[in-house]
């Protein structure tokens, strides 16, 4: 390993942004799951979650240079427990649907802690995220087209994230150096 | 067909934008050049550029409910004869891409004619694109990939654009109702 690659490792460590995270709601193509990890690393997500499609695993091709070393997935057999493991954890949980109550997705504070919530690719969200979920958020469209592919929403929503935070310097500040940084960095300088 | 969906096709009909489209570089994946158009189509693109990939043809898988009836493909041999096209169009083309004079992608104005040239998965945007493009821009990372999946970087740049437009009311202003807008909107409302 390079100095230089030691270096970029330390310093994307300290612009993790523990408090933003992504969950799927049974996205099940391995394409999507692929994108939406790159992006979520891209975004400084240190963990994205998970909720199983009905049938088969989660696939996860890896097209992107083993992004899975970086930003690593933590899979919930049900919807309900990644709702209440990232409760629990302080996360609003912000879902990428459209409702009569969902605003604009630039209108929402992605400065906030925030678990992106997104619905897969034929049934879209879930009845039990939609009720759940403490705001929708929705991308204008103007053509004849009812939806994005789910990758492309996420990648335009974290965007705005990483946009927000990066105004609000969330990216300066850093997180602490303690044990689970020493390991993290101690595990992707494995060979 | 419904009297709503014949009127939705009118009025997506004069929210088209004819100066704004996308080329791709040799982008040959099925689903990436799928979730390109379907983005397009939403910012009311329609006509997508593509130049064909080295070997194999374009495919495109119909993912999104038959897109391809409403926005088209025009594909061209060559990176060269599509950047002649365009500019002989008036379009300024603005390439996807990392360099020394690329500027943040929020930083262009999407409210002129423009192509938004995007480049291949594996190689990039080819030579000749990034040195004849108009402007680059590029979209932040704060990880470790060194880029964004090329149907997520289209939308994210092209939702911007949407954007843009929105606040400037193009959108509102709708195009002439000539010719070629009769013709489309017969076409479209065949069964
Ligand atoms: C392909 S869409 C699902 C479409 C599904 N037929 C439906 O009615 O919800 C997959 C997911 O992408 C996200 N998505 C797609 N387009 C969106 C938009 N315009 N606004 C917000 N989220 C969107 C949502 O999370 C959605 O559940
Ligand atoms: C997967 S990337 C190509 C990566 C390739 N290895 C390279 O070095 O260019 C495919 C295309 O997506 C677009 N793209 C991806 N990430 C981008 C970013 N951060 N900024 C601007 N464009 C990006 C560019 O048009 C790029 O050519």
């Amino acid at each position: 390993m390079s100095r230089e690659r030691f270096a970029k490792f330390i310093r994307v460590l300290h612009q993790r942004q523990p408090d933003m995270t992504v969950l799927t709601d049974k996205v099940h193509k391995g394409q999507n799951i692929s994108a939406i990890m790159r992006t979520a690393e891209a975004a400084g997500i240190g963990e994205v979650h998970m909720v199983k499609p009905d049938r088969g695993h989660i696939v996860y091709h890896n097209t992107a240079g083993g992004i899975g070393r970086f930003t690593t997935q933590r899979v919930h057999e049900r919807i309900e427990d990644g709702f209440s493991h990232l409760r629990q954890r302080g996360f609003t949980l912000v879902a990428a649907h459209w409702s009569d109550r969902a605003i604009h997705y630039r209108e929402f504070d992605y400065t906030q802690p925030f678990a992106l919530v997104m619905g897969a690719e034929k049934k879209g969200l879930s009845d039990y995220a939609a009720h759940e979920a403490d705001a929708h958020v929705t991308i204008p469209i103007m053509g004849l087209v009812e939806s994005y592919n789910v990758s492309v929403a996420a990648g335009i929503i974290l965007q705005e994230a990483l946009h927000q935070r990066q105004q609000a310097g969330h990216y300066l500040r850093g997180c602490a150096e303690d044990e689970r940084y020493r390991h993290t960095l101690f595990e992707w300088a494995q060979p």
